[in-house]
């Protein structure tokens, strides 16, 4: 079939008018977006012209596609089965020669996805309708609404929405070369608003208590026997919700994501705190032993003056302890109660004094807190930047 | 193939019978609804007619639906692949020129969802099934049965409700223009209601009582090194029902769900308790401090009564620990392991008087609970109110 | 093309022949089947007949499809791509005029199912073949071949079955009206026994493992820190297998499934079990406080003791405690000591005694387990005549 | 169009050969292969036959399939979609009447798996080509290549392998009957080998392991606080991993997979040790009441004693405790305070003897250790010859 | 339709170009790339020729493709839906005869994946246009545009490139044999990088990051009762982390993937030290026995030096306790106070000292220590190896 003008440099002007009816999904993993879409093809026939008078007054006669010529526009994103493609078998005629045909599609479209800002990220996507078979010369993209007309409409029949918003349409005719003529192009440039709700619940807010959870643990004492336990949980919490990232974010390295920042920070900071609460355990946990060795100083010290007070005596005891009790009398008896006594009660207190490790592993964590804090405010400064000023 | 009429004013009138088989699927992500249903198309051919009596009383012939004109009727909000319609290749005529043709198709349409009460939502879908290529002059879509029958038919017809349950269907005849003429549409709203079954066991109920049971995670001490572990872990078992709540709410911000709302109040809520166990914790760990500097005071003030005793012995001890005891008499003696006797016990006694931030913490810990109660009985009240009155 | 009769009143029998090759998968949540069948379709065509002696003998010739009449037979309740029929183009025809076609369809039907013994359930599922444009009087469906002999060919070619059995098939023919005429149908009604293997393996079995497990952990003492530990692992366990039931059980509310019933009562009855063992856990740390008080009752009484030990020495001392000390004479000194010691080890006793709510703990304790194991007994009762018995 | 044949009793030879591209994946829960297959068919056409050079020495013309007879070959397992098929539209007829055609498909077939020795199967899939509408009188299926060139080929021209390789292709012809006519078949019989390594990394490993984990864990003491903790957690870990075995193994029951009787004899043996363990914790709990009770005993004696030791001082003390201490002389006061420093030490001591349960709960956690190391072992022999010898 | 030459020994040119629009996926577990192509067919019709200037001027005439010879071009990996391909219905003719015609096509292709570098691969795939039909003496393949234009051309136009970026396209012009006759074909060769950043972010560091914080749980003292309870939660988060392998990672044997590996031997370490510390613990449990068994021994020898410091007083005690106190003298009372003052302090003392297997428990940790480390760097090396020098 011929395209249909009397004079074959005649360029054909074709009028489309798509509406959006539904967004139906985005895939950030294959950066496709699926919609709903309803098309009108609108064009003038310059052979098929009839006087409405000399006919009765019909003013609109419908004509199976096949025995006409129609344009054949494609769209360049177009990533759809063919089977999702619904069109109308007629074409619709009236007696100025003008030809409409309508048709209705599940439109999956590739789209370059900028995810930085995610999940508080606008996507521009086109929708560019082009001539497949015919040059420029030839036939004409074009549209009868303009670009408000359009938002008007997409927004008066647009069903569904679900996780986005359609925010702006606009219209742009233009020409596309693929190397050896030029072909006319109508760009549909779909703005689309994401809602970020559902993210912000699932997994910003548990981050963000996650990590002040974990600030709060400082206040734990390690003697306590739950902080690392505690810490361990929070950092598996962190593990889960970085599971979920893997889900909602494609491996893509132009523009890492502030969300991706984000956790890769707080995980880091996290575990670098389980770390340090090891390092204080483990300074505290020194005390003990140091305190033994200050402890065989005084025991040596204790078994000098025990001498000394043997010495004092005058008495020799090869084996001090049982066997020459009996020949003493009952102040020397008291005096070693005493000094037994006294023992005892220095080595219970022993357990809570003379900790040298102590002042450095407290040192350690209040740095280390204060550390902690700062990088914690600074990266939220961080974070509100990418989120709100770009 | 032209609208078999003798006038091309007359109108034809298409009725259409949509009886609805199964509901397959409600997708709340892609606002998409799955439904099996069977249409029977009727329309009147003008030139197809015979008197029974000269053709041996035939009454009914099949003709193939490419010899005839078939009204194209599509329907709106249908998003669903070409290959899903199995429509019957034959036309069934009467004698009176009366025709009837079937299709079953598998839909999935698009509609607005409100989740707002979700899971004890129920939602209202319109199917409207719409002449594509004729204007409302030329073809009028009908219905031959009225809305009580149609809610019968479906009724009786209904082989699978799965999830939802089929609560109305309501027959709407209108017209619709696209702005330059008017199409014939017949709408049938069909309202369903969620089974929120599934929902109460596998969420709400998980989370009341995981509520409940940090609630009573209260009356846990926290000297039993289990509150910490017990509170994080419900936490942790929260986040996973958030993951649930991903999987089966969208991302949407208009009508913020109430279930969303429940899920957050109460990961908050649990939340804050833990840190608020936190604080007590701490507050109870700075006590042994505080105590230990009454401690020292208490000491100074031992140490004077020792040097006063020792004064009152007119006894001067530079080294009053060990030495001298030799030269004490057994009443000193006796003195001086009362004394120690003494201090021992005020020592081990000590940790459980005392406390100057214990009552703090006290007074915090309940006045977080009344809080926490009162919240949750208002937050009870909102969430009824949300899912029962609106 | 006309029904080949030479009387149009004659009517068409055609018999069918369905093989069931495969059962591909069952959909819970959709409720659909997914099957692989061949159908034989076999009927007589009154124009197509020859002697066979007069062709050579020729018995059998294929022709093409669109050549001929060809039944039109539909599936009532299936809800395939129509992607998903292969259909053979020719039909082989006989001298007697009898002709056969074969189709391949990998035939996804819905059927309503009956979960309530999931997963000891069996389903009975329609498969009705009905002619879509033919009324009764003009064609009749019928089956060749009878039941058993059905059955057995099934069971013979019956490739793949994978989580169901066939347990049995049954043949029935009827008609059905659409209103205004009737229909001739075929059905097909096929009985399938999941096999319940691995949902016994992953779901029940461990549910009841954590519901023993849960019991057992009665004889876990309060005091060794682990009890609550424990039991919340347990919940959090249950949480997670409801989570498992949530993939396998679609959200019906007609016939609630024993299976939903078990795994509610099982998570009530750990819940409840938790909430005890916090509330005897509460009693039991009430104690200290309790025996605090009776011991500054007894510790007036011992002051009151003092006093009247003071005053029978006749002595007023102001402070008692330490200043006097050096007036006492060896054998008040040992009295004072020997009171010391009593205290201390009365005070490192009074640990174990006197717990006044320790026996209203006990009693709950005990009531509660012996209630737990009733419930326990009586809901498995209640389960295994669900299973059973029905 | 007629089989091209000069004599309608001549038996059309149809050869085909099937490459295998690709094996893109197995579905154990439909039980289903899909692969990606080129299948080139020749046969003779009697008619089309030509002098090459009479005709400048074409010795090669490409026809229509539209136009030719073409054999209507099916698959008996195919359960693919019918646009998995893409068929050259073009024949390649030769000057002595061989035909031939291409066609590709990603061909999904049914087989019936054996999953008795997972992850270590190998699986036998028939591949039955079958001509649909022709007799074995009239079409016999062949292969032109023996059964050791189609593996060369297949070998060479394999892509993908993924999870499966290709361990051997036999080819077997054969007629197969559907009642009232035989058909020829050509069944390439595929024999798949699985690569395990995933399943071992990810499964048995940590099975093993956490098993390993289990037997060591009984070496914790009961007093540590740890024991209940890690052997729930433990339990917990082989949950996770049961329900892995869901996501990897079908529900069927002939032939219980080896490795669902690993997975449940594990969790059933951490499951009846840690049932075990709080059986042991619950004996020696016991103890300190039972001690408790032989301690009155020795009180009631110790009274006893004191009784008698009053007497021997025959003195009535009403309220032997306090009132009469003034009375009494040092050597009393001292034999009182010795008695009490005596009775501190033994109730101290008291806690680790007398322990009448302990051997019970030592002698049950012996047994039990050995009972679980010899069925262990008797498990890993009855697990290999699964695996191996079968 | 004959191939439009004159000379039927005229092979035609058929230049291919494809541009490379999205690469929408690639699945490992198939092994298939989902990619948006766009292919220009350009031939010469010999016979469709014309003088410009005869025809008023034009250029180019559109004409549908069934009218006209088209070339079947295949892909031999193509294993997509047929419904994937869109093609132009009409054929560019230019006035020399040369014929231009467009297709998009939504392809998936198989394509053997080397996955022994993953995360940090890149993969080499072919896509091979073939004639399907025509002999390579008849149709040759080839490019209009060489290798560099090419990769310009894909980089200008590739809309969405995800996970993976091209980072080469190779063009190569070939034969391949069927065995009877030789193909002409064009192979793009496809170079992919994958963008590592979610694997590394979700996996990698995690593990490295468990892997430290099991490193440093050797400073955790045995004694806090958190050491097991720490490890097991981190094999646990492991065994998480396995399943992501899983998920990511399909189940091939040859070349063994290093991240694989890396996984792997994490899990064995992690677990290794567990049953390590296992060991430590319960040498260090062993010691109270032993060190009951001293404490026997010492007490034996106590009640000796008993019995010696009796006989020394001469006297026979049959029932040392507490009779024949009364009979004492206050020195010997005091004595025997002394003892039990010193018997009480050394038996508090001796928990500490003694161990016996705390040596061998430290030498073995200690070891343990240095053999992780030494592994750990080992590994480390051999990671970072396979992951950069190959």
């Amino acid at each position: 079939m011929i395209r249909p003008v009397k004079n074959w440099t005649t360029t054909t002007q074709v009028n489309l008018e798509m509406v959006l009816y539904g967004i139906l999904g985005v895939d950030e993993k294959s950066q496709t977006v699926t919609t709903h879409i309803w098309v009108t093809k609108h064009w003038t026939n310059e052979f098929l012209r009839w006087n409405q008078s000399d006919f009765c007054g019909i003013d609109e006669v419908s004509v199976p596609k096949a025995k006409l010529w129609i344009p054949e526009i494609a769209i360049q994103q177009d990533a759809s089965d063919d089977s999702s493609i619904h069109e109308d078998p007629w074409v619709i005629v009236h007696p100025d020669g003008s030809m409409f045909t309508f048709l209705r599609q599940r439109l999956t479209f590739t789209c370059r996805f900028n995810l930085y800002k995610f999940p508080f990220d606008s996507q521009r996507c086109n929708i560019t309708f082009i001539s497949m078979d015919s040059s420029v010369s030839s036939l004409v993209l074009g549209s009868a609404i303009n670009d408000s007309v359009l938002m008007v409409t997409s927004t008066q029949f647009m069903i569904t929405q679900g996780e986005w918003g359609l925010k702006d349409i606009e219209l742009v005719s233009g020409n596309i070369t693929n190397g050896w003529r030029y072909h006319s192009t109508l760009s549909y440039t779909v703005t689309l608003d994401r809602k970020p709700f559902l993210y912000v619940i699932n997994f910003i807010i548990p981050l963000v208590y996650l990590l002040f959870l974990d600030l709060a643990s400082f206040s734990i004492s390690v003697d306590s026997g739950e902080k690392f336990g505690f810490k361990v949980t929070v950092l598996l919490s962190i593990s889960v919700l970085l599971l979920i990232l893997k889900d909602i974010l494609p491996s893509t390295e132009v523009d890492l994501p502030v969300i991706a920042n984000l956790c890769v920070a707080v995980f880091t900071l996290v575990w670098l705190s389980v770390l340090e609460s090891m390092l204080v355990s483990f300074l505290l946990n020194l005390d003990p032993c140091c305190d033994k060795e200050s402890k065989k100083i005084y025991m040596k010290k204790d078994s000098k003056v025990h001498k000394e007070a043997e010495e004092e005596n005058g008495q020799v005891k090869p084996e001090q302890s049982c066997f020459p009790l009996g020949k003493l009398g009952a102040v020397e008896l008291l005096r070693l109660i005493l000094e037994e006594v006294k023992a005892a009660r220095q080595e219970a207190g022993s357990q809570k004094k003379h900790r040298c490790y102590r002042r450095v592993a407290t040192i350690i964590d209040n740095l280390f807190f204060v550390g902690y804090i700062l990088t914690f405010v600074a990266f939220v400064m961080y974070i509100c930047i990418g989120w709100i000023n770009l």
